[in-house]
């Protein structure tokens, strides 16, 4: 992606393009960002973003696009709901199981090092175990622990009944070898689905993973929940990390969507996602994927969560997508927000994940 | 692929549509599509074919392209050659190897049932074994041997030391369990590469599989050999099964190509060909890739072949590829003939891997 200009669609740059008398709406465009999912009529971008057409100098082309659609605007894609009604969903099957066979399903993450981030991530996941049912071990190791230590927790998890997944947040401390963890666990609670044997089955026909990683699954799971078809579709993913964009791919595939994967050796991605049905973009640039990359009608996911600065936010910063948003709703026939899209669905997936497998494990249907 | 019609591009139909004057290079065009190797100056197309100007009634396009075009003439990627070469080389590697720790590569094959054609390629792949100085060990069980009596070979090749590659020829009779019996193969002789695991590691971003799947590494061998860059360019996988198709995607994306997988649900599948730098077609329909699908300049490794009837040859048919030879000569910049192109890269391969596992288990450089 040599030649991509990662602008903030959004950013001031961009605004001193538009007419005066909209500069109401291109000021409030920074909270929009964050606020729009709330504020705007359900199920529909936003209407103040309906009324800007966007310009830019680093992509001529959209003023055509956009100027066509501007009466369209996008179905948002809301995977804070979508999410809220998964958990609920695990919650009743849960006890359903529960009171069947006596079993609760139990959720293990293993924690080394003290980084903020992580200990949030896990934090997070424990509260979403505990909301559904799912029972939650938590081990905390400090930074500089050996290899073995944590070897060892994995073992004993491994061997526990009552631990249907195990979960090994990353990034581990860089003295540990990364894959000699990730591989020691038991294939049966790989919960996050990176065992290159289930990224192996899922890769073929006729094979079944045991478990699919869970953001991609979230990705397509939107896309069922919101009655989106799959099957002889184009879809372009562009990013092709281990965690995203190669299992969303090849989930895509098995779907029989004609996939393309478009990653930083691509010299034209936007040749691509122009020809693309189904966008999924796990790529970490904000806002790189301009309103004119996208072809009318097109789905968006949008993976994204890339924090940019914002002085006008308490924080100095709000999150944005790999898209830019503003644009793509009025080109795209659905899409996924961010925040509010993507991100919740997976964990809603890891948590789908561990039920999946207590009930494979104590063979209950 | 529900649209496509499968002419056979050289067909009478299609010769009907020549003018008189070339009737008599018509005629000879259904030998030539065995011989072409023999005949033609050395790498290049033949000539007789450069004269033709073919149409096509289901496909008006090529016209255009062909006759813009009728003036190049693309290499013909010779596998023949290729595997002979890289055989040389394995000689060389398993004589040196010896001579170093008195080590034999060992390949094991296990045939099972008497069909005719897995016991030629039993037959071929025994006799390239002893061509290259690797020990062949052979069994045959009848058809109706049971699940266990193959499990029981597998296991002994298993634990052999003087075995470093065991594969078993498919399809089995189909009243055994294939997974199973694959799955019973160690990881660290599976020198069909098929084992999920080895491709999962084939999907994954720094993981390395053990062994790659012949074919589709014998397709890439060949455009390594023939100096064809991979990284950066477009290319189009048609087929998408497990043993060509999906592997050889996997292994062009992981030298940095932007791979698109079309397979019979894909709608306009010429849509993509004609944007590709690269096509690798693994779908086993005759003549299916028309001149028209070809975007000028592009490389093409032809995977299928497929008999045809052809009543002028003393067998009663002529092996063709997935790609329409005669036009595609005139409009790609390389090309891999049928036969004489993939088919000898496949045994190749084969050989190569068994020299790996050899080298890997005895820690050999």
């Amino acid at each position: 992606m040599v030649s991509m200009i990662f602008s903030d669609c959004s950013s001031s740059a961009t605004a001193r393009l538009l007419p005066l008398s909209r500069q109401h709406g291109v000021v409030s465009l920074s909270r929009l960002a964050v606020g729009r999912l709330h504020v705007g009529p359900p199920g529909r971008c936003s209407p103040s973003s309906r009324t800007l057409t966007l310009h830019s100098s680093t992509s001529p082309s959209p003023v055509v696009t956009a100027s066509t659609a501007t009466e369209a605007s996008a179905k948002v894609i809301d995977g804070k709901s979508v999410a809220k009604q998964i958990r609920d969903e695990i919650t009743a099957e849960v006890s359903r199981m529960k009171d069947a066979i006596g079993v609760i399903p139990g959720l293990a993450v293993i924690l080394v090092g003290d980084r903020k981030d992580s200990a949030t991530y896990v934090r997070n996941k424990k509260k979403a175990s505990e909301s559904v049912g799912i029972n939650s071990f938590e081990v905390r190791l400090p930074e500089d622990s050996t290899e073995q230590e944590v070897l060892k927790f994995i073992s004993d998890f491994n061997d526990d009944p009552s631990v249907h997944g195990i979960l090994v947040q990353l990034p581990l401390p860089s003295h540990m070898n990364e894959q000699n963890i990730l591989n020691a666990v038991s294939i049966e609670k790989d919960v996050d689905g990176f065992h290159p044997l289930n990224i192996g089955r899922l890769a073929m026909r006729d094979r079944e993973p045991l478990f699919v990683p869970c953001t991609p699954k979230g990705c397509i799971e939107l896309l069922h929940r919101y009655d989106i078809g799959i099957k002889g579709k184009r879809a372009v993913v562009i990013g092709r990390s281990n965690i995203v964009g190669m299992p969303a791919a090849l989930l895509l595939q098995r779907e029989d969507a004609t996939i393309s994967i478009v990653h930083s050796r691509t010299k034209n991605p936007e040749e691509f996602t122009r020809q693309a049905d189904i966008i999924i973009s796990a790529v970490g640039q904000p806002n790189m994927i301009r309103g004119s990359w996208i072809k009318p009608g097109a789905v968006i996911i949008d993976v994204g969560i890339n924090p940019v600065e914002d002085t006008k936010s308490p924080r100095g910063y709000r999150l944005v997508g790999d898209v830019c948003y503003e644009e793509a709703c009025k080109i795209a026939s659905a899409i996924t927000p961010v925040p509010g899209g993507v991100g919740p669905m997976t964990i809603a997936m890891l948590l789908s994940n561990t039920l999946t497998s207590a009930k494979r494990i104590h063979n209950f249907q």
